[in-house]
């Protein structure tokens, strides 16, 4: 029987592509700055409650989360039924996504930013509205308010730039545009702003966090969502009920109530950022985008070189991974395609890559 | 501004209702056998593998889980391409349904069986097809090759039943039908077959397969899929990328690799359930589904009734639950309605449990 598997596909999926995530790669040969993954191993009481809830593992996770709940419900002053966890943000997303819109929506996203926008949408056979971001990546408040779509998904702070889009923009939309309105806030803690008490007033919010970036928990997978109770209790049908494991749920957990060692690395992070956003503007000269983020994007040129290109964001790409650097290069976007993305690491790795940086600068 | 949720819910989602999990409770106080979970703790490897994990948890997991596949390949004799891992077993259904099904088309499941596969195709916007089995939970082979649809879900063994669907049936269905069929075999280390060999010869099979109950990993959240090779690469186009954890993946391929602990710990499982049948038919003289899993369905009845009754059924779940058992009613079909469902648990539990069922039958 002769098969192909393409005789049993929906169009929707044979036209699908995949997300790529950014190269994983060994990190004992490496400095892995591609991803924005925190550059500081777990607090130890992250290991201590894991060990402990091995366990129970034979039982099923409790299917809410709801230690873990009233815990984040606390840290953000919100109540408990106004959190829902997810399998990493991403899982978050998704679920926002197929609770609030059908086949053949119109979902609006900001470009360029989270490349998962795309792929979730196509997946959920809704059609995609790129609205592009102004130059700068200033936010694009009359294209945001002016369109018609059901959804809208924005990242704040952004990445790929690092920029954040204040609160007052944000109200604008929320105001004019009675659409479901996504907010990804998953570097939010190492930002000036939270969307949070916005909910309040405008319950059509739903937002995004994250343990992976801010609490360096990405390989763990914990995602939530804040929300009016009432939003959120709609996503609870959509989601699969035992999404975010045992393992995580504890996790978490100890992270979230780990304030000090958390609290310390954040604040480290958060100067070797501008220590760096400083060597890359007054030493390099480069042109830098302000970061709310743990990472900066930059626009590497030579001395004589006239202004940023693609080909020259490239060679310094190709150099630094000669030296066992990885940066992350986009060439998706025009805005972005003469630039790097640089996640922050720990300060004997930024001294290195200055030192390397230095280096492509001089041709050496 | 008054604010109500329908306003943005598509009619999929408003008329949308939630999977119902088997209760959860705190086991220290109650013999929890609802859920058909494993009742041995899990091997020491795991705990050990699980805390080494925790180092690197602040990178992003490997996105195939490219360790805990070969394991798995070279467990079921298939090539590592034609593995992919889910966050449990209800992600790989769901991935499955998503990628080879559209919005409107007709998903065939058999009835009853797992109440997960209506959840999932009714929030797919899919249309559900039951099928409905024969007495005593014979396969209705005429109706699921009679029948019209796309793809077709079926549990073997069956849950609730414990019932096998022999290779002989299976063969015969997927001959007959051109649909993408998927066989959750999430019980089947406990069973006679599996439908794994049929692969070479029916690519549109995609078996599911999970950690949750012959492993005991429930709270862990590992399953996989098992296909043929190009039917695994589309499914990875609609899969999150991180589905499954790294403390998933280091946890499910340390226990793998027990083969020792978890070999005798299944057998010990498969003995206790044969004494537990012969307890129930020659003993109490219950009907009792025969049973490829850890657990027994069976119809209880006291000498002088005439024929098993939802009202005897319910009333020994209360006369249980009085004595701190947990099992599982199901009040949602008549073939069932008038049995409970026991999951095997530790032998001590067991005779326990055997001495509460005669004091019920006695009327103590």
């Amino acid at each position: 029987m002769s098969f192909d598997v393409q005789d049993f596909l929906p169009e929707r999926v044979q036209s699908a592509r995949a997300y790529v995530p950014g190269k994983q790669i060994n990190t004992t040969d490496w400095l892995k700055i591609n991803t924005n993954e925190f550059p500081y191993a777990p607090s130890p009481k992250v290991a201590e409650a894991v060990t402990k809830a091995c366990k129970d593992l034979r039982l099923y996770p409790e299917p809410t989360g709801e230690a873990l709940r009233m815990a984040l419900a606390k840290k953000h002053e919100v109540k408990p039924e106004q959190i829902l966890l997810g399998n990493g943000c991403d899982d978050i997303l998704n679920i926002a996504l197929r609770t609030y819109s059908d086949t053949g929506d119109i979902i609006a996203y900001l470009n360029p930013s989270y490349s998962l926008y795309p792929v979730l949408i196509h997946n959920h056979a809704a059609r995609g509205l790129p609205i592009e971001y102004l130059p700068d990546f200033e936010f694009p408040l009359e294209a945001a308010t002016g369109a018609d779509y059901r959804m809208l998904f924005l990242t704040s702070p952004n990445a790929p730039s690092g920029v954040g889009i204040s609160n007052v923009s944000i109200r604008q939309v929320l105001s004019q545009k009675r659409a479901m309105t996504v907010i990804d806030e998953t570097y939010s803690d190492f930002a000036e702003e939270t969307t949070v008490p916005l909910i309040a007033e405008y319950p059509h919010l739903i937002i995004a966090k994250s343990f992976s970036k801010t609490y360096g928990l990405a390989g763990l997978r914990v995602g939530y969502a804040i929300g009016h109770a009432s939003v959120i209790a709609e996503m609870h049908k959509i989601r699969d009920v035992y999404n975010v494991n045992r393992l995580s749920q504890a996790g978490a957990l100890a992270a979230l109530q780990d304030t000090e060692y958390y609290g310390t690395k954040q604040a480290e992070i958060m100067r070797a950022r501008e220590d760096f956003q400083i060597f890359l503007q007054n030493v390099l000269r480069w042109k830098t985008l302000p970061s709310q983020t743990n990472f900066l994007f930059t626009y590497p040129q030579r001395p004589g070189d006239s202004e940023p290109t693609g080909n020259l964001a490239k060679e310094l790409y190709n150099f630094l991974v000669e030296k066992k650097i990885l940066v992350r290069y986009f060439s998706s976007h025009p805005s972005i395609e003469s630039g790097i993305r640089i996640s922050i690491a720990q300060p004997d790795e930024m001294e290195f890559l200055k030192s390397q940086l230095l280096a492509w600068t001089r041709n050496v």
